[in-house]
């Protein structure tokens, strides 16, 4: 029987910076929570240990979702698509997944000619990322 | 009264290739179909259309979705995320998003130690794609 790992590395289509990028998605509701990036490491790490980690951009090094915040992501199912160069989380989510306090990050809709906050804040960001 | 441009054009968060990446989402059952990728004039034709319009990476030309296939999506809601960098299109798909023939370009898993398909061909690739 061929492994997961080899199975996985040989459909995925890495960019140039060694990333794909990952939807999360609440595997129940079906509300796409957020979109990132992962590497290698950060997709063998959320394979092994059940619990998401992302590969942050801005700070270049592995994030594990919910490690500051306390608001994690379970893994449910990984998939990928067709290209190999983006992959599907079905998680569940604990909490918010947005550092706004809201569930999802996409909480700004085009509504009759304008730019509107469609969902609320859940929980305080303050309270989020006040104690680290 | 802000235009909707001006307070999108303000939000939006473009990579150094002018694109962001948009996630397409069945607008009543959740199912995410496919991402893809939008420059500044997909986004303003797919909101004055009403139809889905993608940027091609590989072809470097707006893609209109399903002028080849017929597989078009109608766009439901477009909102954003609180990065600026990635749209999420309530769409409304005619038949199917994935090139295969699938509904969804997400046909693949990892389940019980391997890489899996778990959605099944809803339209011959060959009748999508032949008459063009």
């Amino acid at each position: 029987m061929k492994s997961v790992a080899e199975d996985l590395w040989k459909a995925l289509k890495f960019d140039a910076d060694g990333l794909v990028a990952a939807v999360a998605q609440q595997y129940d509701t079906g509300e796409v929570l957020m979109v990132a990036w992962m590497n290698r490491t950060a997709i063998e790490e959320t394979l092994a240990t059940g619990r998401v980690c992302y590969w942050s951009r801005s700070r270049r090094s592995l994030w594990r979702k919910g490690e500051t915040s306390g608001q994690s992501q379970k893994l449910v199912e990984l998939r990928i698509d067709c290209d190999g160069d983006t992959l599907l989380l079905l998680v569940d989510q604990t909490g918010v997944a947005c550092h706004t306090g809201r569930r999802s990050c996409f909480y700004r809709a085009v509504r009759g000619g304008a730019l509107e906050t469609v969902s609320a804040v859940e929980k305080d960001p303050r309270e989020l990322y006040g104690k680290t």
